[in-house]
């Protein structure tokens, strides 16, 4: 692939700020979005839109068609066994949630346990504490090595047979470092507990087989993966599913409604109360054929390239320290990284002035921060779209805002 | 206004549908979208695109002004007294769900009475009965007059000392009914109850003031108003949504996030966690600002003179019954009806082979037509975009259609 061909799809990095070509490094947080997925939700809406699934009529017919289609393209792109698996939601933290909710409700019981990591998103941290709370379970966390990977022994103290779930990233939001899931999985299958993965930073940059991994739950967003915002999805088990109460009620998701109880519809739908986000699910599938014409691999192989490109020469900045695996095979492109003496606010603000996007603070990861001994850091995170000739920009701009701090302003 | 003029704005609007123009009266299921609502959101994915309210970056402060300016746009629209007020949710089913879920669990008590109506779309309907069921309240239904308007004497039976919520539509869904929610909310507080209100049928049609209304919670959609899928309001009281807790636990909505436990940031963030649906807040926006440049008062006129229009032509066909007040200004143009030996399905195809999309079933609300003794009906539903010469297609293609049903092919 080519990253110089692929970001002219993209009429948003194609602009100045603060008089600097504008470098967009904040991918893990949200990226930007092909003319693609733009114009497929435009078309959605100048050709087809109709509310789905209860109209006779041809815009209803086709809507529904497309929309149900969108549901077919995200089954295939991470390899769900069937349609039936795949819940539209608004995004990870609604699916997460949704678990911890109904999943939570139906199967932790009083003295059970929650697995969770010191390196998860608040999104894979609060609803567990929730539900911890509510069923009086106990919340443990799993530890994290030197390097910032999860500390796999202590996993297998962790996760015993009390353990009822285990909630981990697939990749840290941070550290970029990526989980063996499948390996976790099975061991935890072992123990008799079901596995929730959040897939918000890896489904955009990888290959992802829930079939493979076997997991029991896989979560993610639309809008970190050139999809539009307001949309995610949760993959989950049938065995679960069925078993499952929804968490939203109203039109759509019923099959009768009498006037003191109702009936739920068929899987997915008992799941998704009121009008769906038609033109959003549109919108990510858009997405998905927009990555998959590249193809994952590529796109995995090139965020590999750049990694082994700009880590070594990160690294060599004096004070500066990346947090998380320094082997460049054991991570993603997420770098997170302070300099002595520079807050990662300044650093973020002057990296700004000089057009690149990079981001700063606590990275909805507080109790990894506290982990880490840092309050906050500095974040680059790069997608396919990025150049060399970016990550060179990101180096020399540190180096010019550390000459800055460092003399103060001329 | 000129509707004539108007459509022009909707691209989806000029287009054949089975060798006929399309004539679009399903807009009670969905609105069309106006181009400056579908170039506002690619507006915003080209320019301006970033996650919101953590980042210092100027596409980050970019887009968190954006957002946050869509959010003082819908305050503005239906007069809440602060943004503080104003959630944005994934639809008014969302919007209702939070308020049965979070306001439900903190103030209904066993013993206590949840007050709707029989003319409830299943929005408003299956969230009372899972917490009715949860809290061992009383569910109880407002009658209808033989008009179809609520039957106010017995509203005021069925609101009690002992009512802790009352939930009513504000425009039904299937009568066209407009209800007195302000007497009515004041009716209920006088009894200590609270009053929730399912505006997704007025809030596009009609000028709002939820301060003047005083009710306590009001939910609209967006994609019923020309705004995108996938985004929604729920307005409550500062009173309420400081008691309340959230529905959803991640990001954005947290101060600290410790081991075991987290505190909450302040309204409105406090109930949306993750990265919200950015881009369909301000194509929301977009959509309210379309719509205020027309006026609310002059679409509501409009709308009311297409009543007066089409439902005597339409009262005047043989066999054809419509449910709901006959006086047109009772009522907005959601018309729904039956016609003596068609089935509404076979109707609704016959419509759209005449290139008319209207809906036929049980419009989500099932005990409505229960209550009215039909198992669904045909519903064409009207916007400011839909022409007079529109509403006497419609009113010709039903006669065509009896004719066709009573002599059979020929």
């Amino acid at each position: 692939m080519n990253s110089e061909t692929l970001r002219q799809d993209f009429p948003i990095l194609d602009q100045i700020v603060n008089d600097e070509p504008l470098i967009y490094l904040d991918n893990a947080a949200t990226t930007q979005k092909p003319t693609a997925v733009t114009r497929a939700i435009t078309d959605y809406y100048n050709q087809n839109n109709a509310n789905v699934h209860r109209g006779v009529h041809t815009l209803a017919e086709r809507a529904t068609t497309q929309y149900e289609n969108a549901r077919e393209t995200t089954r295939r792109f991470i390899n769900a066994k069937e349609t039936a698996e795949v819940l539209f939601t608004r995004g990870a933290t609604t699916s997460l949630n949704w678990v911890a909710q109904s999943f939570g409700d139906l199967k932790v019981k009083e003295g059970d346990e929650i697995v969770i990591s010191y390196m998860e998103h608040h999104a894979n941290i609060v609803p567990w504490q929730q539900l911890a709370k509510a069923k009086k379970a106990t919340l443990k966390y799993i530890e994290l090595t030197a390097e910032g990977e999860l500390d796999l022994a202590d996993a297998k103290v962790k996760i015993t047979d009390k353990t009822a779930i285990v909630a981990l990233t697939h990749v840290s939001n941070v550290l970029g470092v990526v989980n063996p899931i499948k390996e976790l999985t099975a061991y935890a299958h072992q123990k008799g507990a079901v596995m929730v993965v959040d897939g918000a930073q890896s489904v955009p940059h990888m290959k992802v087989d829930v079939q493979d991994l076997d997991c029991d739950f896989y979560a993610f967003s639309g809008h970190k993966m050139c999809g539009p915002t307001g949309i995610g999805v949760l993959y989950g088990k049938r065995e679960w599913l069925e078993q499952m109460e929804p968490i939203e009620f109203g039109g759509e998701m019923i099959n009768f409604v009498h006037l003191q109880d109702s009936t739920w519809a068929e899987l997915p739908w008992k799941f998704e109360a009121g009008t769906p986000n038609m033109a959003g699910a549109i919108g990510l599938a858009a997405a998905i054929d927009y990555l998959e014409t590249i193809g994952m691999d590529e796109i995995h192989e090139y965020e590999a390239e750049i990694v082994r490109y700009v880590l070594p020469k990160l690294e060599a900045i004096e004070g500066l320290t990346i947090y998380g695996p320094t082997d460049p095979d054991k991570r993603t492109a997420v770098i997170a990284f302070n300099i002595d003496g520079v807050h990662p606010h300044d650093l973020a603000t002057a990296m700004d002035m000089q057009g690149i996007a990079v981001r700063a603070g606590h990275h909805c990861a507080q109790p990894l921060l506290k982990y880490l001994d840092v309050s906050s850091t500095a974040r680059a995170s790069f997608y396919f779209y990025n150049t060399k000739a970016e990550a060179d920009k990101l180096v020399e701009a540190i180096y010019a805002t550390k000459e800055f701090f460092n003399h103060g302003p001329i």
